[in-house]
C-alpha cells in the first residue's frame, strides 16, 4: 500500500535534511590500530579521511577501551558525548549494532549511518531479524537510520565524506543518490574527468528507513543541486517514488539508472540489497509517466548529467553530424540511428550553400557529413558550422573527432567549437565526440580541457548520441506537460 | 541477377590470389618532393613506407619528369619497366587514371590498386563516367583493379603495406577485408593492443572489379588465416556473397560488420563508396542463413576475433559470472542479460559446495556472484573456479575485475586464471573483463600481459558478453548444420 510523504516522514521521524550535512559526528567502532572486525569498514580510516578532507565540524571517536584516538579524546559511548549529535557513523559488526542504536536514541542522535553488512541483504533469517530489530529500536527511539550495508556520503562544499580514499571532489551542480556505494564511489572517481562537480553524493544501502525518495526530496530542495542522478536496485513504495519524481522533474532533471531489470541482474540485486527489482514493463511505464530520464549504465548517467550541465534546453534532437573519413561517417550515422538521434536531410538552402566552399571529392555533402578537409581548416569549419546552424531542420550540431586528433590536442578545431558555443548563432549549440575511442587511450586531459572551454566532449560517440537524445527528451516531456496542464 | 563465382572470375580476369602478395610493385604518381596533387595520397610516402616496412620485393617509381627517386631509377611509364609487374599502385588524380590503366594493360600488370578518389562515390556524372571507363579499359586489357577510392592493404608476413604510418604489425591468424580504408587502418592500429596478429588486411574502396567476395575467397584459401573479419557497406551480388560465406563458415569463422543499416548510415554509405546498403531485415536473414558472425562496431569485431583466437570451441553460452561489489554484480547481470548471455542458476551440487568456503556476508552465492574476498585470495579463487567448472549448467566462466585492480596489475588473481585455462578442468575455460572501464584509463599494458598469458581479457564487460555469445553462436550454428546435413 502506498503512503503519502507526510505519513512516511511521520513514521520515519520527519523529513530528511534537518541536520544534514552534519555539524557533529561520532564514529562508533573505531580501533586504535585501524584493524576493524568488519571487513571493508574501518572507523579509524573514516575518522582520518574526514580530517584529511578538511571537515570543519566536531568529530568524536567512540571506543570504550581507548582514552584518546589520533589525539582526540575518545568516549566510551555516544551517551557520554557532551552535545546532541547530528550523526553517528557505525562500523561495529552487525550483531552489535542494535545496542548502538539504543545508545544513539538515549543520546538524541539525529541520524545513524550503519556501514556494517550482515542484515537483510544476506537473505538469511538472522540478518532479517537483526534488520527488523534495528527498525523497531530506531522508530521507538526517534533515530533515523541511513543504511545498513551502506558506504555513506560525500558533500564537497562541507568537506564531509565517508569515502576516505577518493580525495577532494570539485563542487558543482550534480547530486547523486545511489543504492550501491560501489557505484557512488565509481561515479565520484570519474566525475572530475567527466567535468562534473558534485553538490552531494549519498548512498543508502538497504534503505531500511531512509531510502531513495527521502534523499531525492532533499536534493530537490537543495539549491546547489541542478541535476539529480539516481541509481536504484529496488524501491519499497513505487507510487511514492513516482509521485515525488513527477513533482520534481519540472524543476530539475532526474536521471534514473534502474539496476536489475534482467533476470540475472535482478537475482544479483536481491542478494546485494535485498531488493525486489520489478519488471522492465513497470519501469518503462514509470519513465514514461514521470519524465525521469532513463539511463542504463553508470557511464550513460555521467554523460547525461554532463550534457544537462553544459547545454541549454534543446528544442529537439535532430542533429547535423560532421566527421572525418567515409567509414567513420557511415558508423556515425548508424550509431545515431541506433540511439534514435535523428539525422535529417539538410534544407534546400543548406544544400545549395555547402558546395560553395566544400569540395565534392571525398566529402559527403549530405547529413552525416564526411568533411575531413573542413575539420582541419578553422575558417572553413567555422563557416560550415554557421551555415548548418541556420538550417531549420537542425536542432543541434555534433562533431565526430578521431582519437588521433584528440591525442594530439584539437587546436584550432576546438577553438572553432568554443567560439560557436559562445556565440550560439540561431540559438544552436555544438557537441563533440571521439568517434573511435576503443582500445585504451590517454585522452583524459584533452577531454577535460575541451569541457573547461565549454565544449561538451564525450568519450564515446554512442554516449553522445544517447545523452543528446536524453536532454532533448526531457525538454520534449516538459513541453507536452505544459500543453496538458 | 546473381552470377556464379566462375562467371565473375572469368569476367574479372581470374580468381584473386595469383600474384598476391605482389613480388614487384610500381608506384605511379610519385613526386620527387612528396607533394601529391591528390589530397591524402602521396606516392612518395607509400614508396618510403614500403622500404621502411622491409619490403623484400622489387619497387619501381614511375614519374616521367624524374630520373631517379630516393636513389631508385625512375621510369616514365609502367611499359618501360623491364619485368611483368604483379602490382601498380596509382595515386594520380582521377581524370588521369584511365591512361594509366591503358599503360598497365600494355605492360601486362596483374593488379592495379587505384588510391585516387573522385569516381562513383561522388555520385556525380563525371565520377560515374570515369569509373565506367576504368572498368571497360581494365576488362579489355586484362587488368584487375583494386579500388578505386581505396587505401589498400597490409601483409605483415611479406612486409608489404600501403598504410605507411602504422608501422610493423604482428603476424597472426586474423584476416581483415574492409570496404573502408579508415576502418582497416583503425583496426590495424588497435590490433596489437587487442592481442591480435594479422595474416592480411585488405581494403577495396568502391570495389569496382574485385570486391569483398573475391578477397574473402582469398583469405578462405590462405593457410595463415584462421578468422576472417569483414567490414561491408554494400555488395554488388548478395547471393554470391551468401553462397561464398556459407561455404567458408564451416572451415573458419567469418565475422561481418555491415555498415549503413540505419537511414543515416546508409545515406553516408552511398556517398562514401557509392553503395546500396540493403535493409536490416535482409541482412538479418543473411546472418541467419550463412552462419556469418554479426557484429555492429569495429570494437565488437576485434573483440570477437580475439575471442575466436583465444578460446577453444564453446558448447554453449551459459556463463558463471564472478565479480566484486554488489552494484557491480547487478550491473554485470544486466549486461549479460542485454547481450543475451545466459547466467543460469547453479546446480544443487554447486550451491551446496560454495558455502563451504565462501562466507555469506557481503558475498552473493547465486549466479552472478559477488565475491570480492574470494577474488583477492588466490587459493579460495582457484577453488571457486574448480567448483563452478564442474557445474553441468555452466559452459564458460567470466570474471569481472574492477579497473582499479587492472591498473594495479592483477597479480595472483591473474595467475589463478592463467592456471585454470592451462589445465581447463572439465573442459571449461575462463575469460575476464574490466567491469567499470569508462572514463579514460591506461590499462593497455595490463590487458596485453593477461592475453599473452592466455587469459582473454576484454576492455569492456559488454564486449566480453557479446564476444562470448558470438563464439558460442558460431559453434551452435555449426552443430545445427551438421545435423541437417
Amino acid at each position: 500500500m502506498s503512503q503519502t510523504n507526510d505519513e512516511v516522514e511521520k513514521e520515519n521521524g520527519g523529513r530528511f535534511g534537518q541536520g544534514f550535512p552534519p555539524e557533529s559526528i561520532a564514529i562508533v567502532g573505531i580501533s586504535r590500530n585501524g584493524r576493524s572486525k568488519v571487513p571493508g569498514y574501518d572507523g579509524l580510516r573514516l575518522f582520518q579521511g574526514l580530517r584529511d578532507y578538511g571537515y570543519a565540524g566536531r568529530l568524536y571517536p567512540v571506543n570504550p577501551k581507548a582514552d584518546e584516538i589520533l589525539g582526540e579524546k575518545a568516549y566510551a559511548s555516544v551517551v557520554d558525548i557532551p552535545e546532541r549529535l547530528d550523526l553517528a557513523i557505525v562500523t561495529v559488526p552487525a550483531p552489535a549494532v542494535p545496542r548502538v542504536i539504543d545508545d544513539c536514541a538515549a543520546a538524541g542522535v539525529r541520524y545513524v549511518h550503519v556501514c556494517s553488512s550482515g542484515f537483510g541483504e544476506t537473505g538469511l533469517a538472522e540478518g532479517l531479524r537483526l534488520e527488523e530489530e534495528l527498525r523497531e529500536k530506531a522508530l521507538k527511539g526517534g533515530v533515523r537510520i541511513i543504511g545498513p550495508n551502506c558506504m555513506g556520503f560525500n558533500v564537497p562544499s562541507k568537506r564531509i565524506t565517508t569515502f576516505p580514499d577518493i580525495g577532494v571532489l570539485p563542487e558543482g551542480g550534480v547530486g547523486l543518490i545511489s543504492q550501491s556505494g560501489g557505484h557512488a564511489r565509481l561515479f565520484m572517481m570519474n566525475a572530475a574527468s567527466m567535468g562534473l562537480g558534485l553538490s552531494a553524493a549519498i548512498s543508502y544501502g538497504n534503505g531500511l528507513m531512509l531510502d531513495a525518495v527521502d534523499f531525492i526530496e532533499y536534493l530537490a530542495e537543495d539549491d546547489r543541486t541542478q541535476v539529480i542522478c539516481v541509481y536504484l536496485e529496488g524501491i519499497r513504495d513505487g507510487r511514492r517514488l513516482a509521485e515525488t519524481v513527477r513533482r520534481i522533474v519540472p524543476k530539475k532533471p532526474v536521471i534514473i539508472w534502474k539496476g536489475g531489470l534482467t533476470d540475472a541482474g535482478s537475482r544479483a540485486a536481491a542478494s546485494h540489497t535485498g531488493s525486489m527489482a520489478g519488471s522492465e514493463a513497470i519501469w518503462r511505464a514509470f519513465y514514461r509517466q514521470t519524465g525521469a530520464v532513463r539511463v542504463d549504465t553508470l557511464e550513460e548517467m555521467a554523460e547525461a548529467a554532463m550534457a544537462f550541465q553544459m547545454l541549454r534546453p534543446l528544442p529537439g534532437a535532430r542533429a547535423a553530424v560532421m566527421t572525418m573519413g567515409g567509414g567513420s561517417t557511415v558508423q556515425s550515422g548508424d550509431l545515431c540511428g541506433r540511439a534514435n538521434l535523428a539525422v535529417p536531410r539538410f534544407s534546400p538552402e543548406t544544400q545549395k550553400e555547402i558546395p560553395k566552399f566544400v569540395s565534392s571529392v571525398n566529402q559527403g555533402l549530405s547529413n552525416p557529413m564526411d568533411v575531413p578537409g573542413v575539420l582541419m581548416d578553422p575558417i572553413a569549419f567555422t563557416r560550415l558550422l554557421r551555415v548548418v546552424a541556420q538550417d531549420p531542420n537542425i536542432d543541434v550540431l555534433l562533431v565526430g573527432l578521431p582519437v588521433e586528433a584528440a591525442l594530439g590536442g584539437f587546436g584550432q578545431t576546438t577553438q572553432a567549437l568554443v567560439d560557436f558555443n559562445r556565440e550560439s548563432p540561431h540559438g544552436k549549440q555544438v557537441a563533440a565526440a571521439i568517434t573511435d575511442n576503443w582500445g585504451p587511450h590517454e585522452i583524459e586531459k584533452q577531454c577535460r580541457e575541451a569541457r573547461e572551454m565549454g565544449v561538451p566532449l564525450f568519450p564515446t560517440f554512442t554516449g553522445a548520441c544517447l545523452a543528446l537524445n536524453r536532454v532533448a527528451g526531457y525538454y520534449r516531456f516538459l513541453g507536452r506537460r505544459d500543453i496538458r496542464a
